[in-house]
């Protein structure tokens, strides 16, 4: 089958009938009608409808050697550096579709999915309790159906001290508390699932750290409408439908959700493995998971930044503050920030490497340090945003108001230069809406621990780095006579 | 008369029938009842509630002495250094009924009309189109029956540059017009009234600048149902009624509005001068304004730092990260920042001294510093909560979750170290509203620009320093043989 | 006897013939003459003529209760809020003199010899190994002779994980090896006593920390020239005689030494305490040694820190850079930190309050929060003079070169805005040498490390900080109905 | 004749008996036994030394087409990205020779000259005063004698305002006063030649700037020994000859001087061109200088950067610190920094574009972030050094003293991790040097402004950015009703 377009992702996600909870009700009827869901579900089916489209068609697939059929090029094993080139090429059309704002585009679950198959073969060798025939099979059915996913691995954040041991009586991080003859039963929660509810399937694990409990070592796939499974949603962050009013989250508010395991039965066809503490840390860690995933990531956020640059300088340019230093300086920090996260980029594929399994990584290091930086650089910019717009930020009359009788006034006192009032008042609602409402905030703390604790970041960078060599240059020089 | 009561507050506001229009539509009947708007009306009277509170009284009032009726303490005119520091005293009440949210409580604006009363006489030396007279009728009017107001100088946004002169046919910038019998008749627009439309009385003035037009070089003080005065709100930023989802929206949410001037007749006994630049210049760099409202600011900015401070801790003591480093300089950050505050407003009561009309005016310098620390720090103080809250900031489910059949799903998944998960997220929607809400951001935004450009206070607080025993120690040095 | 003159002083010292080694020889002869020691001597002793000074004598002296004679103000025991202010005169007198670049001016330790004396009942209800009144005799000698001290508390820097123990068989750190009827005897090291060996006297003590050694836990103070205690210096940063050439090393160059213990007998009239961990510990956090040290340290630092403003605004106004805005803000930002660190001084005097013991001390916290703010100032204070100065800061041409054939030449090209260039060179020199020779930096890391560890600093602020009020309001908030 | 050895070199500079003054005094005799001047000139011929050695000769040079004989590479006109990457692999080299402190290596020097011979015909086309053909001869006589250089453009900073100009009767700035058959007249000085007179040639031409005098507008290149032509030393910063307690500065530092002409004539074969201000404007903005100077200079820093990380992370050894997490974050902010500038060189390589004269520039852009963001870490990074060093950077003992009957107690009390006291103080110093000495913030002033004022710089970089696209996006975003 291959690639779906909008309609048929759309029929296929109101037809699951997931459990998911707003504000205190089940989600019953049509998901893509539903107001907090509406936007986003457009948006997406429209990223499908990409992928259709035959303008792009080419970029963004490629044909399945079993069937024939045109498959995601997300799906895609590299084996080259140009293989790694094209990935990102077919990243940037859907990244700049959506403006970066996407978090969870289909093509970054799809590189999961597809980092996971990859490095199967690192759970294979007679280790306890792995399946990677499962990943496999997993892998081949998403790309031959073009199935989307989210994926949920954040435990609760009740006692985040080092020395803090879970010992409630009730499982509250989801765990392993049953196994049978049809497979596991997990109870408890895992938070954040983005677009959780919107998707095919979910894919579930838990991040490696210091004291794992076993059970809670574990990693498998399975349908949003697996029972015993909820969504629990926090607050829309849609603003309103108006694209005048609240341009972003009308149409990219993703929603975020705790997703609840109310003794779900994960059939022994969808455990990636579990019990197996070493194969839980391992795999993260020599997986090519980060390679992959942060390829695609650091190419939405350039799309980001792209975005705010353009937005920073039309500000500019609209209230005519191009000749004082102080701006000049703030646009040039984005310039700089913009400019070097597409080199760590590059970087990271021209020194790309075959992994053991035949498959070529795009290079961590560049990628590392791109991580240690956006976090810092994207609160940055939301900032200068902010900065250039000054009180432009809180004048912000509606689109009704533009409409009514006082329309008029408004034309007349808000206008710009060369912008027309409701041409000025949109921007400024786009710099709004992207650094200020629920949503915008939203965004940025998404940015900021996207890659997780930015503190813990640094120090992995640090404790990764290899110093060998510039050591012993210094010691060589210390003990030089020359 | 002397101090009213909240019911009488609400009483007057809603028999203005102001002209408010809130999304292309006027508001008709009562604006307390309007859900833009009763939250925050609800709180001021709450506010002049506790100047009648007989715990409060003493501390928050004076006897008039023509009438023998209270006073509300922030008409009154300092002439002690102990005068100053009953005045502080009285900020603090309100401001900590407040946690220092409501920017335009009444003891701000009535401190702005003090200070105009109290420097009046700088207009009086045979100036031309200057009438001190009607400032201190308005002042003798504003104490005895407890007004409230409301001020509006800030020029529209269309064009910044310094080099840009308003060349469109029709004003944009409120002007004078023309002028009768009755008076001067203003049209154009000024941006941003805080609570503008829920005031009795609004001041309006223009902002020196460097090459100031003679139509704009006015100051004077309408009621807010003058004929052809129009307030334009923005979009409401009250998340909703519940005081759980939205606890600081609910309350505090004050709208800025455009303020419309559609050839307003300002009557010639509510003119203070109009027509003379020099006077409008004078005025605001001569009178006691900046020393008093500065006073006032910064009292109520240290109680609301004071508000994230605490806010911070139970963030940390709620999630357990004391003992880490990174969070103890964070919050180290903030004490630093809080208690420097409080030594400069201590020390600008300290330095007071007597201004040429026998008033005892807070000194500047240590109030101008302080004016150039805190919009730096309360936004990277609302970052800190972000740092500190992490996931916890998004995890964010309502009231209504709760309450419904999926509540205990949340209560045993999101409890915190001794806190129930109610308690959790209610603080945890604290944080969020106050830092990453349309509400909290705009609050940022306030607070960033309340004293005006950043870059211009930092430029000021340069040009009127005292250098030169500074300068000549160094000459002196380096002309010395020792 | 009472205050000494400078000459005296330096008698004093010449006679000690302490045991000083510079660049691997030992000192012989007047110490006083020699290239390392002349400068900051000479300078030491005009603070001393300072206060027999008929103009100062005043305000920087008070008459002994026994004797009648004249004692230094840093002496005396405060026991209101005005002595404290009277001590800070004086202490701005002494620092002036030197532009706050003379760290252990003669006021700082006899403070710290004042506060051990007022603090020693702290020691005295019957604890094992402890000795309060030989802290009071030697206070008492101290003031009646004007005695002059150095002190020395840091342990050698060998490992500094915090899971480190000293597990080497000779004492590294200094430590009690031995005791017997005469006293205890020390062997062993302590880091970094400024101006080590040019002092009467040193005071000896260990800085509290987590796993203390009983053999570290004492308290001493002995004359330099005792019997095995060596001073190994550093190399010396004198630039060269020339106050042309270096105008600040050439007159106060502390030196700072590694303090050798050689089997050092401590007769027992000296020693304060020994092998009581808890009087050690105890004594540092309750004695008022904190308070009336850093009152003195913040006093010179202020003093220095208007230095720096003054050269820096001189630097601005001799290549008329004044217009420029980032200039400007650069200035502002050393205002705002002048004027900060003033305010919490002051607030720290006004706060002050009674110990247990009858002294008024000046109260901790505006102290502390000025110990956490002035390590992080001072490096970018000297880096504004750096960005101020440009290229100016490598163009420095020698007195000499001045004086010979080329000085036309250079008095042609190196001419500034009213400023001929013997002038504009020599006030050049002067921001070199204060933020870029050995001696600048050796400054920057002293007034950065004054107090400590700057990330422990900061952690004690947040341990210390009564946060209960704050924290109760936020609980009382989320629980209130209003 | 090609490429010369270290012999060759000293014995051209000792030959040539320019004219420099140290001090108040010309020097005479051999330049290379100059204290001031002795490790620089030892340091230099060890860099053409390396040129002839076997190991290396193949990377640094290729053989003349002319001659045949070995030329050195930083002559060779790149046309491929591959020649660009050889020219880099080169500058390494001898970067890595030096560790990245010579700022002046000879492939710095050649490379501008080869850029001005690549760009010359920009001055061809029948322009007024102008003399490409002299470039190209200048060149192709450096290339084959191995000429050394140094240059000089910045004008005396008298008085920065950009509302000066210069109204001296005598000139200041250096210009044309005079021509005659032989070729132009030169009075007034330049500042800060670095190596200046310790080089074969200087070339000297006028940054473009604002308001040029014609006069001004000139580029030539002469002998160091040209008639008229002196060099005014700054004071060395040469610590001693010891390798041991200076070791950067006694091989490293490389003098800056003040260039005075006195009436020096030019000959008209060294003209490059003269009294055309478009010209000097355009041959800057047009030739290749920025693309292929900053191609060696990045490179050298990056390798300054990698010496630096280096010395950071064995200070954390040798005093057992990494376990900090605020160690791990100094150290991952080096990484980043080094990371980023690396990634950013690579990608103007690999951005490469062939420009109108054939020749393959470096991609200017990335190059140009790369210089806004090195003038701010660098000096952050030495910050770190002192940071980490913390009190250890002033401990500091000599040679002599652990040569001396002393040297036991050091050797005991100044021990560190794994390390000797020996070994552990020759690494600080070296951390010393490099940071607080007077040689090390010289350098660090050097790198702030090498590539000219940093406000600058960001002003330029948003100057010359293409926005166009960006801003459409904007524009088209907010047209769309999708």
């Amino acid at each position: 089958m291959g690639i779906i377009n909008g309609k048929k992702f759309i029929d296929r996600i109101d037809q699951m009938n997931s459990e998911i909870w707003v504000d205190g009700e089940r989600i019953v009827g049509m998901l893509s009608e539903h107001p907090a869901f509406k936007g986003i579900i457009q948006t997406k089916a429209s990223l499908y409808n990409l992928q259709n489209n035959p303008c792009h068609k080419d970029q963004m697939t490629y044909l399945s050697p079993e069937t024939g059929d045109p498959i995601g090029l997300s799906y895609s094993q590299p084996k080259t550096i140009e293989d790694l080139k094209r990935r990102r090429k077919m990243f940037e059309i859907w990244a700049r579709h959506t403006h970066g704002l996407m978090g969870r585009s289909p093509d970054y679950m799809n590189t999961v999915i597809m980092s996971f198959a990859s490095s199967s073969a690192a759970l294979l060798k007679g280790k306890e309790n792995c399946f990677p025939e499962n990943i496999i099979a997993l892998y081949e059915k998403a790309k031959e159906h073009d199935l989307s996913f989210t994926h949920t691995f954040i435990t609760p954040q009740i006692n985040r001290s080092q020395y803090n041991f879970d010992s409630s009586k009730e499982p509250i991080s989801a765990k392993v508390i049953d196994k049978n003859e049809q497979g596991i039963v997990i109870k408890g929660a895992r938070l954040l699932a983005t677009q959780g509810g919107i998707t095919d399937e979910v894919l579930v694990y838990t991040a490696p750290k210091k004291f794992m409990d076993p059970d809670e070592a574990f990693a498998f796939s399975i349908p949003s409408n697996t029972k015993g499974l909820k969504f629990i949603c926090r607050e829309t962050f849609v603003g309103e439908e108006s694209h005048f009013n609240h341009p972003l989250s009308s149409r990219y508010e993703e929603m975020d959700s705790i997703v609840v395991f109310d003794n779900v039965l994960v059939p022994w066809d969808r455990v990636f493995f579990y019990d197996n503490v070493e194969a839980a840390v391992d795999f993260m860690f020599h997986s090519s998971f980060h390679h992959f995933a942060t390829h695609q990531v650091l190419t939405r956020q350039i799309v980001k930044t792209e975005f705010i640059l353009g937005l920073a300088e039309l500000l500019v340019e609209t209230i005519n503050v191009q000749e004082y230093q102080h701006i000049q300086e703030k646009l040039s920090e984005i310039i700089v920030g913009l400019e070097t996260m597409k080199a760590l980029l590059e970087k990271s594929e021209n020194d790309a490497a075959f992994d053991e399994w035949g498959y070529m990584r795009p290079s961590l290091l560049p990628l590392q340090v791109a991580t240690n930086i956006y976090p810092k650089i994207y609160p940055r910019f939301c900032e200068i945003i902010q900065l250039i717009g000054a009180s432009g930020m809180v004048t912000l009359p509606s689109e009704k108001a533009f409409e009514s009788e006082i329309g008029a006034d408004l034309e007349q006192y808000l206008q710009g230069v060369n912008k027309t009032a409701v041409e000025r008042v949109k921007l400024f609602r786009l710099a709004w809406d992207l650094t200020m409402s629920s949503f915008g905030t939203r965004q940025t703390q998404y940015e900021r621990y996207f890659f997780g604790d930015p503190i813990q970041l640094a120090s992995n960078l640090y404790k990764h780095y290899p110093f060998a060599e510039q050591v012993n240059k210094i010691n060589n020089f210390l003990s030089s006579s020359e």
